[in-house]
């Protein structure tokens, strides 16, 4: 039998997310969090025309490196938590593969720039790619959390602290 | 002033999805097109304890890369529609950084593997993340889905083909 391949999948960012945290103390750790917290994106001008058409959605996904995280741990205490969970049952920076996701609202569309608001993500953020929201493939209200479900109070208020930056504790 | 940099980021699958899919056609172009499509995912062992805690969770976020697309281009004619769209306010493969998106419902966790359902991916993909799906974060019910919400109808049933395999039209 052979082992599993190691193919690896490279990718280089159309733009960058502009945000007013510079740093990772006190960032807000979900748009849930970020509500009405206004940002920017710049797309690179050879990408212009695959944005035509987004101005219709009112929420976009982001997908983006953590480009300030450094290796992962399987096993973290989340944000919103005081105990160990499997990174996976987490949305921690500090992952196997760190890519982030982030569900933002769409204020406007200028050319190469978006406006949007509940935005979580570091200023000078890589942008990989945007995808648009839609309720149809994407709101499932009644899905259960796990052991975010006991903890709910607190997303809205949480805020992240340092302890995804630098390397494993 | 500077132009844009290149920076890349290189990702490494965390394990491989299987689904009864083994060609495009006729693929469900999205989750909301496979209900009750079962499949499995199967982590590779170095990555086991990451999956703790993720059985309390009923739906999953699956990132991987659209491994049979080739290029990209920025306009394109979406599988919902007749016309042709931005890519970035479409779900379709061949985009820049073609990395995609689905929410599936997650059945049981068993060792490394996990079975799933409602998957539209191709069996055999390679698998970057997976995130807890939380209505907390996750899901907007009222969002505007700007060209889609002329063609709600058709999501369901709608089947992808062969447009966005090989090279751009």
């Amino acid at each position: 039998m052979n082992p599993p391949t190691e193919t690896s999948f490279t990718y280089v960012p159309i733009g960058t997310i502009h945000s007013p945290f510079t740093q990772l103390d006190g960032m807000p750790i979900q748009p849930a969090g970020a509500m009405g917290v206004r940002g920017r994106i710049v797309i690179r001008e050879k990408f212009l025309a695959g944005l035509r058409d987004l101005n219709g959605f009112s929420r976009i996904i982001l997908l983006y490196p953590f480009h300030h995280s450094q290796g992962y741990s399987l096993e973290v205490i989340p944000f919103l938590d005081t105990v160990s969970r499997g990174v996976f049952s987490t949305r921690a920076p500090r992952r196997p593969n760190a890519i982030g996701l982030s569900i933002v609202r769409l204020v406007a569309v200028n050319g190469c720039e978006l406006i949007i608001e509940d935005i979580d993500v570091l200023d000078g953020t890589p942008l990989f790619d945007i995808k648009p929201y839609t309720p149809l493939f994407d709101s499932y209200p009644d899905e259960k959390s796990g052991w975010l479900d006991g903890n709910k109070d607190a997303v809205a208020a949480a805020k992240s602290d340092r302890r995804f930056c630098g390397t494993p504790r």
